[in-house]
């Protein structure tokens, strides 16, 4: 079996710069779906049709095992599917996809190849309440497949008809060579229409079946930004139900947005507003909480997540508290029991059991040690205007207040540096550092007062 | 009047280590829920008979007024009620409701109790479109309920029948206790149904009169996380038309959570986002901003909350301005017209009116006096790594930014504290204290150049 | 052509201080809305009836080309009509619309107008599903407008009608100025209803046509906030749906807030729960992260807004990147490629090209040139408790982290400030410039240990 993905269409009424098939839904692009449920039926071929900004689609799409297929001129289905043909081997069957149909599932495909066999036409058909602008599949009285009568040559009777053409099929390599080569463009638009080949395979004898999807929405196509939105919320609704069905709390289905892939342990619950993207893992008991937005994370086992996190590229140990308005940059590896408080950036941090950042701080490019307290307002200078230095904290130490450390600097185990102090040498273990200056109270003293405007 | 609880389910569809009364709608235990609807009926007894996590249930629930029935054996909805008879008296009647049917409404059960009377057995029943599954009611042409056909023993006419059974009932306590005796297990499941005793009633002469509730969610039972989130969505919708009908401005109604109680006054707005969780109390006139959450909080007249604030055990005064991204935690107590900003935590603070803290600052432990302004960064150094320490400011004082407070320390009133300060001794009235060293320019310093990656 | 917006009413079911029409939908209020439409149609007079909280009414939406007419007494919708006739030319046509029906569009009330030209009464009504309350339309066999009966009059076939007055109407003023002096209030309300003008232009042999709206949400009336919030969702849905139309991707149109005007260009990308106020444009292939505010803000092409951001009266370069948990406050400018990152505010702020302020970071009142880094925690020390100052920082310069700059107060080009540097004197060009006092190490001492609670 072999797949062609038609992928050449311009897309005008998307209104982007963007090739309509490069256009993200749920974080990847309407061709990047298509070819993972392509790949999951593992084709002998996977070639892709493609035409405008091809090159930008190549570039993001290209794979080892895929074919390309360059249609410079827009004449129909059929001819784009005619393009692919000197891609693919002439034996075995040819399944026809669309870019820009991303929500098709692995499961309808494989019943539909399994429907076609070796010698079979086979159809997704789709019944529709308003079938107005569709093909129509007629039948004949044993429900056999006809024809597909497009709405414009549809008499009355046809219109009723709400059994519809999807423009999925799959067909015998061979027959679909020969019937391809036979079509022609002697209709209003002038174009070469893969729905012709139905017609052809009747007339030939071959036996034509129509599978139906599970579900209506696998068929819906992308053509502006409305549909684009409206799978998006379909494609949302559904990863929501997986996770509800997998035991997963979620105060609000219509409210969390997944883009990529969310792996949940047990008892996991996940509050209002959250957003996930690219590959986040939560274990058993794992709270998220309202409107935090998770990217590359892995969170261990009964962490508590507050609202207004965001965490990019971290890893998280078990029995965390984190946040609320916690950040979380690309390097950040919290060791168990780390709790990283409001205001707090870490970057590049690693962070061992048990140590706390609650309140206002930056710690960056920064090896911290266990039971480490990093007091509020504390930064690791790590930049020093051209390079990038690491600061490494002992285990027990204890960083005073709005300490700066000027990386490179070690503070030693169970050192404690008093509050405000700019650390440009190493904090010797156990002791007390700090650069402070005297203070001073100057009485008489005359507040500024208020000036008039200018 | 009495009333049996029913929560002895195991709930294995949710997937969860925790028993299935015990997951959490809006805040409250399904169970919980139950109860608070059972106890505004002020029964003479309320027994739960539990079984799965038995435990953990009485735990989280017990309260004097309860009452406990173990079911060690799950042998059906009969056998369940059957272990709570000892624990009831056998006069006056018994209401039967199930811990995994949280939003029954009181006035329902009130209207169901009405109609049982001393003598009758009271039936809630539902009229469904799709009833297909359930009990139906069988009624003779004179409407009088005769019985309940289950699913499996309907014909085809009685398939047809919509009003179904929801396994709430008002029973005489002592012929239910006759009923309940003679229940039979010889069915398909082997299980002792309460529904059996609808047929034993009428069998026995007993009138049997079925109410209907208002609303068909009243009714809906929770077996997994889908129906959980459903019924979470139900009754946030529920409590976002109390609030709407009491005059309160919502910007989306599908975009509020309430999870514990709310409490408006009058021309109060709520934008999108926001979550309530505890008591919240909302004086007239308070603006609570996108995507806000507020736990145990009051807030008084006039009060404005800009986004992203994040509340947990504050009490606000009137005229206040808070946020955006300001986080009280408890303890906190703001007299009127105190203004706390961005990035800004207090915790176990008291402020007097009229002062303010605009900008990234931390104030923990401290009691602040009318009229004083924090400036941006300033931290109090509550924590000496062993014990909390306060800090005390005084009217009218001016703490610059980016000090440290030391605590235990004071600042006088009227007093002034310079940027950058390390306040460890207390600063007098009035006078102006700093911890400053002398400013040094160094011409010709080279910086450092980028280093080649090693 | 003269419009009278009927705005008298009390409003008494929404609960709220604010007359009804002053009530904000989409952050304007309803009348606004009804006066920005109005205006549209360019009508020579347009002239307001005002009663309930009538000061507050022309407070809020006078200007010079309203006329206003006062009804003391609320006796009717044709009594209040009649206030206004004063105020109005005899000749030409005059359009009747309400405060209280904000979503009526410019283009349905052009064909109303249209409809009636100079001689007819040209109504406006509504086809419902559900009628029941509203006055009925009653037409002859050839379809012509007879009469509107009211609900209380209406015998059963009149009720099974389901064409319906909206109220909205346009008469020729002399017309409309003797039938409303010919009305009767001797019915159940004792009111004078402006509906009974129809009868009167039937009776007179003045033709009656009537037009529908393209949508029955443009004839939705508010009365209470449960309209309200209806109200507003539809409006909401409107401006999303125009955004997609445009090319705009909207990760869920369900979740967007804009009240006022938001223009974007192409390729502009907005992510969920973002809420946009007054007047914000978007330049191409702008993104706007989760859950971000923003307010009078002009954002250049290519620029990423991470999510939580919070922006108010600012202009944003080409190519910048923000936030995630920027604000950005009045009067900031930044040119292009300029970075504001975690927990940093800019209030009147003027940043050349290509500068940074990453991390943790209040810059007020400041002029920063370009290539500059704000380090973390760096604080410009604007407000002296009295007065205002400007910070001037010179290309180039690197700001350590964590340093103040005691406004008025320069730092030149090229220079560097040291880490926790108090600036209260000019930082020369090019230098190190540092406050720092020696840093100490106290070795063998003791830690404060934990204290028994008094």
């Amino acid at each position: 079996m072999q797949i062609v993905i038609l992928a050449a269409g311009q897309g005008k009424r998307m209104n982007s710069r963007l090739p309509k098939v490069l256009q993200p839904l749920a974080g990847q692009s309407l061709l990047g779906h298509v070819l993972q449920t392509s790949r999951a039926l593992a084709p002998q071929a996977l070639c892709v049709v493609y035409g405008h900004g091809g090159d930008q689609v190549r570039a993001a799409l290209d794979a080892p095992d895929l074919r390309w297929a360059e249609q410079t001129q827009q004449l129909g289905t059929g001819h784009a599917v005619q393009q692919a043909m000197p891609a693919l081997a002439g034996e075995g069957s040819v399944l026809v996809l669309y870019g820009d149909v991303p929500l098709i599932r692995t499961q309808t495909l494989r019943e539909l190849l399994n429907a076609a066999g070796d010698s079979r036409v086979a159809l997704l058909t789709v019944t529709l309440d308003e079938p107005a602008g569709y093909g129509r599949i007629l039948r004949d009285a044993a429900g056999k497949v006809l024809a597909i009568v497009e709405e414009k040559d549809a008499d009355a009777g046809q219109k009723a008809i709400r059994e519809v053409n999807t423009g999925i099929l799959c067909a015998p390599a061979h027959l679909l060579c020969d019937w391809l080569a036979r079509l022609r463009n002697d209709n209003a638009q002038g174009e070469y229409y893969l729905t012709d080949v139905i017609g052809m395979a009747v007339g030939d004898g071959v036996e034509v079946v129509a599978r139906q999807p599970a579900q209506a929405w696998e068929v819906l196509g992308v053509n502006n930004k409305a549909q684009l939105a409206e799978l998006e919320r379909v494609h949302q609704a559904n990863l929501a139900r997986e996770l509800l069905e997998a035991g997963v709390t979620l105060r609000d289905p219509t409210r969390i947005d997944i883009r990529g892939e969310l792996v949940c342990g047990r008892d996991v619950e996940i509050d209002v507003g959250c957003v996930f993207e690219g590959r986040v893992t939560l274990a058993d008991g794992v709270k998220v909480g309202a409107h935090s937005v998770l990217r590359d994370v892995r969170v261990g086992e009964g962490t508590e997540i507050k609202p207004f996190c965001h965490f990019d590229g971290a890893e998280i140990g078990a029995g965390g508290v984190l946040g609320p308005y916690a950040r979380l940059r690309p390097g950040t590896v919290l060791a168990e029991d780390v709790h990283v408080g409001n205001f707090v950036e870490l970057k590049n941090a690693q962070v061992a059991a048990h140590s706390k950042a609650n309140h206002l701080a930056y710690v960056g490019d920064a090896t911290v040690g266990s039971r480490v307290n990093i007091g509020a307002g504390v930064i690791t200078c790590n930049y020093d205007g051209a390079n990038k230095h690491r600061t490494v904290i002992g285990d027990d130490a204890f960083i005073g207040s709005d300490c700066q450390l000027v990386a490179p600097v070690t503070v030693g185990a169970g050192a404690t540096l008093g509050a405000g102090t700019t650390l440009t040498q190493d904090a010797p273990v156990e002791a007390l550092t700090l650069s402070r200056t005297r203070q001073l109270s100057i009485t008489g003293w005359q507040r500024p007062v208020k000036k008039p405007k200018a």
